[in-house]
């Protein structure tokens, strides 16, 4: 008989509940569930709980087939522990033994961070994944996460990873969200996209419309030849390819995958963040393929069902 | 009966032997030998073999009572694999299976670069290690080595830990030893230091001598308040501070442990690195301690003995 696992992105708005074969790794099915904004933590619980209940019985499964739920979240994760987390009612929980409490002894559970999560399962779904992984996210803020030796990198309290907040522009005079100055983030960030071009409208002749203004407009003039897009995409991509060169130089990943909206620009991208890349990268390292990550949306789902199947064959 | 353990650092002039006690880690004794320049690749190997075999017959020790011999080398090691060595004859050289050849089967082997191996050694010797460190080293180069959950990180071919390489000045022009710019190594390598220092002399009152600057003096007369020598310390402090916060939003260790010859200035510049650390810091990352290395010349030895009966310890 099939066994299966759960894979569980839990976002701000909505909880993903996806279905998955453990021998296959296919997906059986998935949905969404409103994220309960209830004050008890143990709403959260509660909701994943009755969400497998009662997609057990749609697709005819028992728990007892069940073998294992993987559970990523939006913030910092140490060992399934939360310590703060922002968007969530979540501080100071354990999310393990949280939900222990509603399945059986039987069902393996890990939980981690979501973009962490996102990497090992980017890096888990390539046709031959490799021992070390980096993947940088591109969206409103810049995220993602590090696997070093198959494993997720959490570091001493789950903030392992925040690769948008690696320091890439000494001369950066505004703050960062985070507190600092010069973040990948403030730079290649939906916000810092569009403020630089826009800052460069005024000068220069562009295909840009300044009042309408959106991320991918801008990836879509800099493809036509656009000036002004293409002087914010090489921005960009010099600056992705900065950090990923600070990063090759402190863990020389054999892979970098680039994720998020922004990279649905796809090879056009890559390219230009790959010359970047070689431009800065040290010794031997310039020569590390960089792929672009294939899981979209469901990359926490996805990334949670891997890594719960994975310490299962481990133990 | 006691057992016992070796650690060996291989540099360019020298190989340093360190007999350990398995169980305390009290070094026994340590001695020197030249490293031979002979070409042929087992010369190395057989002059750790024919150590070993000498120091035991002075300790009057059973080659029986060694359990393992670490070993350290100045080249990036992938699991024990040298693919090229800079400064000696080993390249493409399988260091465990070199060093096998002339061991019985029951001594364990390790071997790793040295200054990872510098890493794990020092982290290893703090009164309560941490599962995840960063040693940053500061002489003639600025090297270093990463260590999470235990291990030693080495990377995709052995070049993970290259901290020295972090690139942190935007605005560099010069070119560095890794061919890239703008490398910590750059500003904070002894290059670097008496370079910056040489330009303010001709501008500025200052009790250094132009003409016998060495970082030492530098360092002496900046504690003892000296304008031009604060510039360049602060100037030190602020770049390895900056390294320091883009190590902890990448990796967060628990702890970060300064050495090499620079470090001798003990309390003093561990606080400045310090304060600019904090600067920078992400999150909650700023509170990270930073620790003086305490092993010195012998981290290389240590480390390895402490490497190797981690290994035997685990297995």
């Amino acid at each position: 008989m099939s066994k299966y696992v759960y894979g569980i992105d839990v976002g701000g708005t909505s909880i993903k509940i996806g279905l998955f074969n453990f021998e296959s790794m296919d997906m059986i099915n998935d949905f969404e569930v409103e994220t309960p904004k209830l004050n008890h933590k143990d709403s959260i619980f509660e909701t994943i709980y009755q969400g497998i209940i009662s997609n057990n019985e749609i697709n005819n499964i028992l728990m007892d087939d069940i073998l294992g739920v993987g559970i990523d979240v939006p913030c910092p994760v140490k060992k399934g522990y939360v310590h703060t987390c922002a968007n969530l009612n979540l501080n100071d929980t354990d999310l393990i033994s949280s939900m222990k409490k509603y399945l059986p002894d039987h069902v393996e559970l890990v939980a981690a961070n979501d973009a962490t999560i996102a990497a090992f399962g980017e890096n888990a779904s390539l046709k031959n994944p490799y021992d070390n992984a980096v993947l940088i996210t591109l969206g409103t803020g810049v995220g993602g996460g590090v696997i070093l030796d198959g494993a997720i990198v959490e570091g001493a309290t789950g903030l392992g990873g925040e690769v948008g907040h690696i320091r890439v522009y000494d001369e950066e005079e505004k703050v960062c969200g985070c507190g600092s100055k010069g973040c990948l983030e403030q730079i290649c960030g939906t916000a810092g996209i569009l403020n630089y071009t826009k800052n460069l409208l005024p000068n220069d002749t562009s295909i840009l419309d300044k009042d309408q203004l959106t991320v991918k407009a801008i990836f879509d003039a800099a493809k036509k030849g656009d000036p002004v897009a293409l002087k914010t995409v090489h921005r960009v991509a010099k600056y992705i390819g900065i950090a990923a060169s600070i990063l090759s130089i402190i863990n020389e990943p054999d892979v970098f995958i680039i994720g998020g909206g922004v990279s649905k620009s796809g090879k056009f991208l890559i390219d230009l963040i790959q010359m970047y890349y070689k431009e800065n990268a040290r010794f031997t390292t310039g020569d590390i393929p960089f792929k672009l990550a294939m899981t979209g949306n469901q990359a926490g789902i996805i990334g949670s069902a891997m890594l719960v199947k994975s310490v299962i064959v481990s133990t």
